[in-house]
């Protein structure tokens, strides 16, 4: 295993000690494995919080910061945050106005999020959850039933950071926030499996020459293995499962051409490329678009496209500054 | 060789249509390879151009827009642009002001400069020329006489831009451009080797269990090679060779830990955390920093820390607005 790490037990600590380090928009708190906002909210608006397991980054604590997210609770790699690390961000980051759960569709999340909802509820927080389930490759998977939430998350979290901080409230946040996950699709692929620390060995074998489409972000099996193709061939099976699941035609779409964490630059510039010319053939306009390293699967080589079917208003809220380690403009 | 890609030979002109497609700040002019700010800078005002081999994706193409580059100049993989390029870029930037030449310390990158340099001038457009020669690892290399241009070369692509941006003349840009390449060291390292599209195979052989110190930034060999050790003491093997070559003392630090693209963001935050603690006990204060991929090498995994011993001046243009795919704030 070639990992810059000191041992596998401690890398979501160490990590966290970076983020502290680099990022003036968050503090972290150890003990519980929680990063905030480092200047907090004002009173009487919604606050918004997210987590998961490790692995991912930058989502979800890069995401934290004026604009985005109010708390996000880390989990171990690959592995949900406990249901105390979810309510002492909920309770932690509360301004009177409720707060916005953003989980995606995986078993131990949902569960663990449900309990500290409850939790929160019984002491007095109005809490509001919001479940994306945006992968079209599988209905279900290893660690999930129903579609796994996967990048529409990413875009979620901006949109409906936006809608808070600008005072909107707990219920108008839950309505927009359902509404970005009820029109976004991810298709993802990968040409390497990842290796999580603690096993010290790929989680899949895949032979040199081949990939595998459909794949999930923690190396969970896609839809079949095949040749690895030229970027072109692979644009067009991200694409097609996507706009086969949803019609993006009509209204105006924020694109999100996602790496998975060992693809560089290079390769997401000209995966982009492709699917922006399979996008233009299918009469579909994209608005707003990233090019990146946004939901991760540690060393994972491989991309995923994410599309949301947006209206003016969702556009508005994109443009909205943001500060975060994850995204930033305007600030 | 695992890549999305469509064909070896296609890389650069693919990748450059989705620069195109996803970024609003630039231009792509695609016959000559050179990205361009979308709009161009006021008449009067010195322009920027750098340029150099891809694969250091987002260097330099990311770098382009408000407050950063005018133009960036794409060679094939690893391999200097044209000084027909270069020409060509100079020409289209200029805007009476004359125009500042970044050069990475390459063999071909500096011939080729200073041959475009030698036309512009005969055109009558003032050109000045910084060498950004900032890796401590090796003296000379395979491509290099002298010390390779590194990671110096983003901090002070932003630092001068920003200079440019409010208007300061040719002259005062480039005493301010060759003050932050005498003050900037680097250091890098892998875990693995980069693949050349071309090639098709790993630059060269690193063993499972054993990483380079001092790599280059196109698989260049470095120092020496040895057994992977945790995180803390590769820190310490990339603190230790910049500290001993520059005191870092007593004046605010610009510093960055940088992936070299195969490297995920998770453990570019872990080797931040050990990086600072070591500059801390060295009594080195970090003003401002980057972590995350900004001068890569194809799909390397590995890692490389610059640090840019900066002044009031250099802070101040460091945190003036800035506008590009890779390097955004304040707009």
């Amino acid at each position: 295993m070639k990992k810059l790490i000191n041992s596998p037990d401690d890398v979501i600590a160490d990590a966290l000690k970076g983020v502290e380090a680099s990022d003036d928009n968050v503090r972290v708190d150890h003990a519980n494995r929680v990063i905030y906002r480092a200047t907090p909210k004002e009173a009487g608006k919604v606050a918004i919080i997210s987590g998961g397991g490790s692995g991912h980054e930058p989502m979800h604590g890069g995401f934290v910061g004026i604009g985005m997210l109010d708390a996000a609770c880390a989990g171990q790699v690959f592995t949900s945050p406990t249901p105390d690390q979810m309510l002492e961000a909920t309770t932690t980051v509360d301004t009177g106005a409720g707060v916005l759960h953003i989980v995606k569709n995986y078993t131990g999340d949902i569960m663990n999020f449900e309990m500290a909802a409850e939790m929160a509820a019984d002491a007095g927080i109005p809490v509001e959850t919001v479940v994306v389930a945006d992968d079209v490759a599988v209905q279900d998977s290893l660690y999930t039933a129903g579609r796994r939430g996967v990048g529409t998350t990413v875009l979620l979290e901006k949109i409906v950071g936006a809608a808070a901080e600008e005072g909107q409230d707990l219920g108008a946040v839950k309505v927009l926030a359902q509404k970005v996950a009820d029109n976004g699709r991810s298709m993802g692929m990968a040409l390497t499996s990842c290796t999580v620390p603690s096993a010290g060995k790929p989680t899949f074998d895949l032979p040199e020459d081949q990939m595998e489409i459909g794949i999930g972000i923690h190396g969970e099996p896609g839809r079949h293995r095949e040749p690895i193709g030229d970027a072109k061939s692979i644009a067009k099976q991200l694409v097609d499962p996507i706009l086969q699941d949803l019609d993006f035609t009509g209204s105006p779409v924020i694109a999100m051409l996602n790496g998975m964490g060992g693809t560089p630059l290079i390769e997401l510039y000209l995966m982009y490329g492709e699917v922006v010319a399979l996008l233009k053939e299918a009469g579909v306009e994209i608005s707003r678009n990233l090019v990146g390293n946004y939901i991760t699967s540690l060393d994972m080589a491989g991309c995923s496209l994410t599309l949301v079917k947006a209206d003016e208003e969702m556009i508005r809220l994109w443009d909205a500054p943001v500060k975060t380690a994850g995204l930033r403009w305007g600030l």
